[in-house]
């Protein structure tokens, strides 16, 4: 793989999926300490917004320390070069939240809905690019889809108005064959960027992250000190170091992000970021980290392997809303090994 | 990449290279528990010896808790089917160690030799075959030769006995392409079994050891939960189940693997394994552990960044037992950027 001289805009989430490891609950200081870090760090694009994305503060996505607005605030002014995105969840965030997002200075817009779902994107694809933001169609649990059907639904955002469709690794679960079949599908059929954001449950960030650019990205996501749930995302400064290794162009410097990493983020880590035993399950099985609470406690009722319930959730691509299948499966599965 | 039903060797390193991450403090107890536990999960090879191999024991490379006999006499009686290894490095264990070993009922001997210096293995691996021994040339630091040269020297184990042949990135600086080309020429040209050994500074232990495998590689070694020095070896049963997920016949029982990681070794950590600055330093410059410390004091003797000293070590193929340049070559950058 040559990637000498090649262009690669890196994006940094562990200002937001980072909230999910500190259950939202950073501090306006830490986050505009660690967001200045990167922004002198060369880092190009910062995503800012609840775990969930805007408007996610609510009782069934946590409530943060402070509301999007007030992390906005706190950061979009002290940027020098670094741009700052905005997570939306269409069903969560709203218009008016997108605009508010505007109105702070974000200039990136990402609009994310489960893979076969880019329906409900239309109306915050479309307010986006007509406000002239940088409008990203971002396809969660892409996983689950396959290469046509996640074209398709790609095809979607694009004539909604996204200037970016990303595929994005939610569970972990991708192997770089995989990433580089849809990334490779999409850059042969949309005239628009490729993003990637990969998950790091099965040890493959920095591959898949490889595979995607190899393949046609050029956006691809990651977390400085890997800060995110579970496993973490892709750990930035350890991709910036591979990418520096085989010449690619980041615009980033390494000693600095590093830096940023171990001086910023880790010392704010509630528990490390690691590849745990449910992380690893997650990834394995391919499903919503959701999905862990039920099948432990089907485990516990039924006698039925936890893991067992999940890698079967997997295969039948159950998505998330359909919690209540997990008790009936559990019992299925009981059944069938003699258990009840 | 097509794994579908390839048999791959997996041969755990978290009681030997492992011993590093514990400052050889690892109990009787501790080591027999996971062996034990690993036997279970189906792991057919497990590597008992002081982190710096047969006879480690010493002032240079610390006093463990127990003897490498007593380690081998507390585990080997109780595997059912797992076979256990031994390391040794020529000017550390002698022949008595490794008849010791034997002795004691090690099935395989690795010997290991910086990768330009197999011909000081010549009289461990004639040994080692001699005595009817699985006997394995281990050439460690091999980002530091050409395939060219890697080939000489993998041949040159090969004539003394060596029945396997090991492709060791001890610093963790390989990329993948890298080692497909290196263990690719070993394939084509040896009549023996290749081996692989990652570690994890670029986060690409596990990428790296499918690259090895697709390259014709069939034993990989790999630490369970990665116990091992710094960012840790190949985390195994991440491994495991990125194979197990590719179809791949490991033998090993993927969820007890798993248990066993989070069980039995995560909680004899004394630090968590993870990419930190320090790790990930050392595997971006490609050079030895012990070089970290004397760049850090150069740095602060003479202003100069500890990790340009380091990358220009590492470009300059500056090997173990050269510490002592390491300030000359602070003082000449420090000269040259007009900070003395």
């Amino acid at each position: 793989m040559d990637l000498q001289d090649k262009k690669v805009v890196l994006h940094d989430m562990s200002l937001r999926d980072g909230m999910h490891a500190k259950r939202h609950q950073i501090s306006l200081e830490q986050m505009a300490d660690i967001a200045t870090g990167l922004d002198e760090a060369g880092m190009p694009l910062i995503e800012v917004t609840h775990g969930d994305g805007l408007g996610g503060a609510s009782v069934n996505y946590g409530f943060p320390a402070h509301s999007d607005e007030e992390y906005l605030q706190a950061v979009v002014p002290r940027m020098k070069q670094a741009k700052i995105s905005a997570l939306l969840l269409p069903g969560i965030g709203t218009v008016d939240h997108l605009k508010m997002a505007r109105d702070c200075g974000v200039s990136t817009i990402r609009v994310a809905t489960h893979c076969t779902e880019a329906d409900v994107s239309q109306q915050h694809i479309g307010l986006a690019a007509k406000l002239g933001l940088d409008t990203v169609g971002f396809l969660m649990m892409a996983h689950m889809a396959t290469p046509e059907k996640l074209l398709e639904q790609a095809r979607l955002m694009v004539d909604y108005g996204a200037n970016c469709i990303y595929v994005t690794d939610s569970a972990g679960y991708m192997l770089p064959a995989e990433v580089s079949q849809k990334i490779g599908l999409l850059r042969a059929e949309l005239p628009v960027a490729l993003g990637f954001h990969g998950h790091h449950n099965l040890g493959l960030g920095i591959a898949n992250s490889l595979a995607a650019i190899e393949a046609g990205a050029t956006r691809i996501d990651g977390s400085v000190a890997g800060l995110g749930a579970g496993a973490g995302n892709t750990p930035l400064e350890v991709l910036c170091a591979v990418l520096s290794r085989m010449g690619a162009d980041t615009g980033i410097d390494l000693y600095r992000i590093m830096d940023v990493a171990e001086d910023l983020v880790v010392p704010i880590m509630d528990q490390p970021i690691r590849v745990d035993r449910d992380a690893l399950t997650l990834g394995y099985a391919g499903v919503y980290s959701s999905f862990l609470l039920f099948a432990k406690r089907a485990e516990a009722k039924y006698g039925v392997s936890a893991r067992d319930i999940l890698v079967e959730l997997g295969r039948r691509g159950t998505v998330g809303g359909q919690e209540d299948m997990i008790e009936d499966l559990a019992l299925t599965m009981a059944k069938q090994q003699g258990l009840k």
